[in-house]
C-alpha cells in the first residue's frame, strides 16, 4: 500500500494510487474541457498540471505530444496507444506518491499557486463525456441474464438461441444518445401493446410503463483497425483503453412489440449513461479472473491464451426514490460473463469492420445466478409479475419518474482500491405530447 | 428546360440545371477534400468559387459564413438549414445559367483564370464521403422485400411480424464502415452453417458464401434535434439535408447464423456503399409521388398532411463481371417504400432520441412485386435455389470476386434530369487467415 501526498486519499477512496483513472472535466477556472486524473477526492487538471511543468518533465516520452491533455475528450491520448498510457499512468503514480524524488512532484508540493491550479476538489469539477464516441456496440454476454430474460421473451426451452455459446451476440446502438453519469433521463413515449394477448395487435403510443436499467460493464477502444483488416484475438486486448460502468435504459414495453426481426431500437436509444472516469486496462490487471465456463468449443479466432479473462469488479446498484430512500437492489461482479471483451473484439472485427479510437462497447446486462445479484428490474421483478421490496416499505416492478438508479464498481481492497466511482441517473417525466 | 453556360451539359446529363448537388472533392491543385457542386460533367469547386469572388457576392445570406465551403464534410453547410441549403442551390443555378445577368457569373465566365481552377472536369476529380456520419439507421420499408426476405427466413405465414405495419422497423447499423462509391468491399469472414439443417449447430469460420448487395436510398439529417425532445411529422421534413444512393451489402451466411435476437450485426458491418453527390430534398421536390399504401391505420405521431410522400426516383441494378461484361439485373422505384422519410424520423426520435447533423437513414431494400425489380440477389435468386442470369450465359446466385455492383438512380425528363450518379464497390477476396 502507497500513500499519496495529496491530502484526503483515505484507504476508501476508489481513485487510489493503484488506479490513476482519466476523466474530462470542466472547472470555474477553465471551463473549456480538459484531461484530468482522479486521485482521493481530487481532480488533477492534467491542462494545467502541463501547462504549468511542462509534459517533458512529467512524461519525457510524450514530450511533442502536448496538446493531448488539451483536448475536450480522451480520444487523442487513447489513439497513443498502450505503451504511451501506461507510461503516462506510470509518471502520474510518481508524481503523486509521498515521498517522491521526482522533480516535477517537487514543484507541484512546493508552488502553492500551481497546486491550487492543478488539483482541485472533485465536488468543485464538472465531469464530460470521456470520449467523442464514433460506434456504440452493445453485447449480450452476461448469461445468466441472457438466460432470463430470453426465458420471458420466449420461454425457458428457446431462450438461448443455438448461437449464444458459439459467437457473442451483439449489436449495433445509439452513440447520439450516450450521456455522462448526472445527466439527467426522460421517460420516452413510444409504441407499445397494452393487452400483448390482444389480437389483432394494437398498438398505443404512450410514455414507457417499464422502463428499466441494465447493469453493464462499458469498453472503450484505444487502437483502429483498417477496413477489411480483422484485430486477432492475442492483439485485441492492445486495442482497449479502459473501462466505463454502463446503464443500458430500456423500456421493456416498448422492446417487446419493436424488436422483432431486426433488435431493439427506440426501447434502447433514447439514453445510455457511462461514468465518467475510465479506469485503465492496466489498472484492472491485478484483478483478472474466469469468467463463466463455456462448454461449447470456441471457434479458433476466439481462442485465447490465458483463461482469466473476466475482470472480478465488485458492483451494486442502489435505487433512490423520490423521496430520498435508497435502497441497494443488487451487488454482483463483472466477471458474471460468458465472452470477454478481446473475444468481442475479435469477432467484432471478423468480418472487416472497423473500430475506431472512442468506440464502446457493452458486456451486455450483468447478473448473478442468486436473487440481489440481478441487473436489471426486468429479471428482480420476473416480468413485471412481483413486487421489489424497497426502503421504507416502498415497492417497484419498473422505474416510477424521480427514481435515481445509481451504479458502482469497485475492486482490491483499503488503500489499493481501483473503482469507477458512480454512474447515476435520474428518470424525469415524459414529454407532454 | 434551363441551359447553362457550362460546355457539355446534355440533355440526358443527371447533373442539370434542375439538380445542384453537393459533395466533397479534392483535385490535383487542391489535395484537402472541400465542397464542391456537379454540373453536366463538371465540378464546380465552391472553395476556389468563393476564394476568387467571395461567397458575399455569390450568395449575399451567406456574407459571414464563409467558411461551411472550406470544410472537409458537408455537415457545417446542412448544419445551415434548409432556408440557406435553398438560398445557395438557387444562387449556383443562376449563376451556371446561361444568359444570366448575375455579376459574379459574369466573372467566372471572364476570368480564364479563375475558371479552369472553379470548373473541374469531373473525371480529375476524387471524390469523398460527403458527410461525417454520426449513426447510421438503416430501416426496412421495402415492404416486398420485407416480404419476400421474411418469407424466406420465416416461412410465408411469419414473414411480416405484426408490428410491420404499425411501425417503420429499423436498427442501428454501423457508422465506421460507410464508404464512397469506388472504394473496394472486401469478402469478410464469419460464422456460417454449411449444413443449416443439421442438429446439434455446427459453425465454421469461412469466407462469406453467400455476399449479396442490397439496393437502398439514403437520407442525411441536417438539423438536429436535442435528446428527449421528438420531431414532430410536420416539422420531420426540414430535418433532411438530401439523398444518397445506399448499397448496404449483405453477407447472408452470416446474417442467417447471427441475427436472432438482437438483428443483424456482422454480417452487414463489413461495408456499406453511397454515392458521392447529395441530391438535396428540394430538387427531388418535383418527383413527390404516393408510396406503398398501407391498410392499418397509422399511429398519430406518424400521421402526414400530404399523401405524396415517397419519391419516384428510377433505380437501376448493374452487375459487371471479372470478365469485364455488364448486365441490369434491376429496375424499380424508390417510390416503393411503406414509410417515408418524415415517418421514419418522428418514429426515431418519439422516445428522444437525438439525431445530429450527418446521421444517415437508409430506405431498407427497394423491391418492385415483378421479376426484374428486385432490390437484392437473395430476392432474385430465390434464396440462392436459382440461378440468374448474365449476359454472355453466365449465372449468379449470389457475389463472386472481382464482380462490381452499380447502382444508378435518376428523376425526370431531358435537360431536367435530377440524378445521383453512381454508387459502385467491386467485390475483393476475403483475406488469408
Amino acid at each position: 500500500m502507497t500513500a499519496s501526498w495529496v491530502p484526503d486519499v483515505t484507504p476508501e477512496s476508489p481513485f487510489s494510487l493503484a488506479n490513476i483513472p482519466f476523466g474530462i472535466i470542466s472547472t470555474k477556472d477553465d471551463p473549456t474541457p480538459h484531461l484530468a486524473v482522479a486521485i482521493g477526492t481530487y481532480a488533477l487538471d492534467l491542462k494545467a498540471l502541463s501547462d504549468g511543468i511542462g509534459l517533458g518533465e512529467i512524461v519525457p516520452e510524450l514530450k511533442g505530444h502536448e496538446n493531448v491533455f488539451q483536448q475536450t475528450t480522451l480520444n487523442a491520448f487513447a489513439a497513443l496507444g498502450r505503451p504511451a498510457h501506461q507510461q503516462v499512468r506510470k509518471a502520474i503514480r510518481d508524481l503523486l506518491t509521498a515521498g517522491t524524488p521526482n522533480q516535477a512532484a517537487k514543484q507541484l508540493q512546493e508552488n502553492a499557486d500551481l497546486r491550487q491550479k492543478a488539483l482541485v476538489p472533485l465536488r468543485q469539477v464538472t465531469m464530460h463525456m470521456p470520449m467523442a464516441i464514433g460506434d456504440y456496440t452493445d453485447f449480450y454476454a452476461g448469461y445468466h441474464h441472457a438466460f432470463a430474460v430470453g426465458s420471458m421473451f420466449r420461454g425457458p426451452a428457446a431462450a438461448l438461441q443455438p448461437n449464444y455459446t458459439h459467437l457473442p451476440v451483439g449489436y449495433h446502438g445509439r452513440a447520439s444518445s450516450i450521456v455522462v453519469s448526472g445527466t439527467p433521463v426522460r421517460r420516452p413515449w413510444g409504441q407499445i401493446l397494452l393487452d400483448p394477448a390482444a389480437e389483432p395487435k394494437r398498438p398505443t403510443t404512450a410514455p414507457c410503463r417499464r422502463l428499466d436499467f441494465e447493469l453493464e460493464l462499458g469498453c472503450f477502444i484505444s487502437k483502429s483497425n483498417e477496413q477489411g483488416t480483422p484485430v486477432r484475438i492475442e492483439e485485441a486486448e492492445d486495442h482497449i483503453f479502459g473501462y466505463v460502468l454502463l446503464n443500458d435504459w430500456s423500456a421493456r414495453d416498448i422492446q417487446s412489440w419493436e424488436y422483432v426481426p431486426l433488435g431493439p431500437f427506440n426501447s434502447k436509444n433514447f439514453a445510455s449513461t457511462i461514468s465518467p472516469w475510465v479506469v485503465l486496462t492496466d489498472a484492472l490487471e491485478p484483478f483478472r479472473t474466469k469468467g463463466i465456463d463455456n462448454e461449447t468449443p470456441v471457434q479458433d479466432y476466439m481462442k485465447e491464451s490465458k483463461a482469466e479473462t473476466a475482470i472480478d469488479i465488485n458492483l451494486e446498484v442502489d435505487i433512490t426514490t423520490p423521496e430520498g430512500d435508497t435502497t441497494t437492489i443488487t451487488k454482483t461482479s463483472a466477471k458474471q460473463l460468458m465472452w470477454s471483451f478481446p473475444q468481442m473484439i475479435a469477432h467484432h472485427t471478423l468480418g472487416g469492420c472497423n473500430m475506431r479510437t472512442g468506440d464502446l462497447l457493452g458486456s451486455g446486462t450483468i447478473s448473478g445466478t442468486e436473487p440481489g445479484q440481478r441487473g436489471s428490474l426486468l429479471e428482480m421483478s420476473e416480468g413485471g409479475k412481483r413486487d421489489v421490496m424497497l426502503y421504507g416499505m416502498d415497492v417497484r416492478r419498473f422505474l416510477k419518474d424521480g427514481d435515481t438508479i445509481t451504479i458502482r464498481g469497485v475492486c482490491g481492497g483499503n488503500g489499493e482500491r481501483v473503482g469507477f466511482g458512480e454512474c447515476t441517473g435520474r428518470i424525469y417525466s415524459a414529454v407532454q405530447r
